[in-house]
């Protein structure tokens, strides 16, 4: 945390990942203060020797808060909905946690660890348009008939929740990738109704304070 | 469930993601059934008709319970806790139960995922365990660094959580890759203590109905 007692977050404007926590910071109204960490410049700052002290996996988000630094965004996502409730982003009942979890897993480790850049480097440049495409396909043609039994609104029912948190980036990656989007109407309406959120909105990489201008909303 | 109203894993004896769940449900000493899928077989058995309607994800585990399918180990997991929670798998303090999630997650989704049986196909065969060494071995030098913050006997402390649940079946992952382990006393020395524990044993892919009789314990 800062002097202030601002939380710190640790993130770069087009990492998916960070901007889950992203959106669950403003969704809770939590004022924080924004550390970034440039993953291609200088080779990746996350590789430098003071970020690894803080994220010896080497990647954004990292969240300082409460005195302690909190790594992989889903784990993030939880503190905070265990220490600032409100509004909430898991539903009372269990089993419709259990379908929130269920889908922020199917992204956050089903889908987003196999196009991040490091292992789209690993794939080398000829190939990884084409992996990341396979990748991020088959993980929304499974997502698209999981939301057909829960989504109302949004991904669980009508009220947003971490499983939202995790969608809105990754249909976002899937863009960059030309990821063919009509095929799953289902992820699109959902996509479109969160945009409209402010959280959603302030959270976006087009308005960071890392955002290049030429990106900038 | 079944008609007696048994859990039903789906479970395929080697799978890291089914051990975590198999162990979680020794743990809490929920009785069940399993029914195995067999991921080389028949051209893999998770891409059946059937079992794509039960996981459209293609993957184990899956369990039903309490009238739902569950998929995604740390989404069962947690909904284990969270209605059978003795003994429990999340420390009551908050910021301990970030240290689970995060080493958790850590496991769930940035190293297992790399070295998954769909991934080492579409590598090659010729590169594949050099790029399943490579991942494990730069997801344990970053958890062997957290855990010297966070462990005592088990990964968070003196209790067993999920995070063990995650770490003994990474660690028998990094075994048959043949990821040199000595580089990870921490990481050895939990998996050891652990691995003497009951509900890992009988959970054990030596231990289970499709363990092919050549790998039985």
């Amino acid at each position: 945390m800062t002097e202030s007692g601002k939380p710190i977050l640790y993130s770069y404007f087009r990492s998916s990942c960070s901007w889950r926590v992203r959106i669950a910071l403003a969704l809770k109204s939590i004022d924080y203060e924004t550390i970034p960490v440039n993953l291609i410049k200088d080779g990746g700052q996350q590789f430098s020797e003071e970020f690894q002290a803080l994220n010896p996996m080497k990647q954004v988000p990292a969240l300082k808060i409460d005195g302690i630094t909190i790594c992989q965004s889903l784990a993030i996502i939880e503190y905070l909905e265990e220490t600032r409730p409100t509004p909430r982003l898991l539903p009372r009942d269990p089993k419709k946690r259990a379908s929130v979890r269920m889908i922020s897993n199917l992204i956050a480790g089903g889908i987003q660890p196999l196009q991040n850049l490091s292992v789209l480097k690993e794939v080398g440049q000829e190939k990884q348009l084409a992996w990341a495409q396979k990748t991020i396909s088959s993980g929304f043609n499974a997502l698209e008939q999981i939301l057909q039994s829960t989504a109302g609104k949004y991904c669980v029912g009508d009220e947003v929740s971490m499983a939202d948190l995790c969608l809105v980036p990754q249909v976002a990656n899937a863009e960059r990738f030309k990821v063919d989007l009509t095929l799953y109407p289902t992820i699109s309406h959902i996509n479109k109704s969160l945009l409209a959120l402010e959280a959603f909105q302030v959270s976006h990489p087009s308005r960071q304070p890392d955002t290049p201008p030429e990106l900038r909303a």
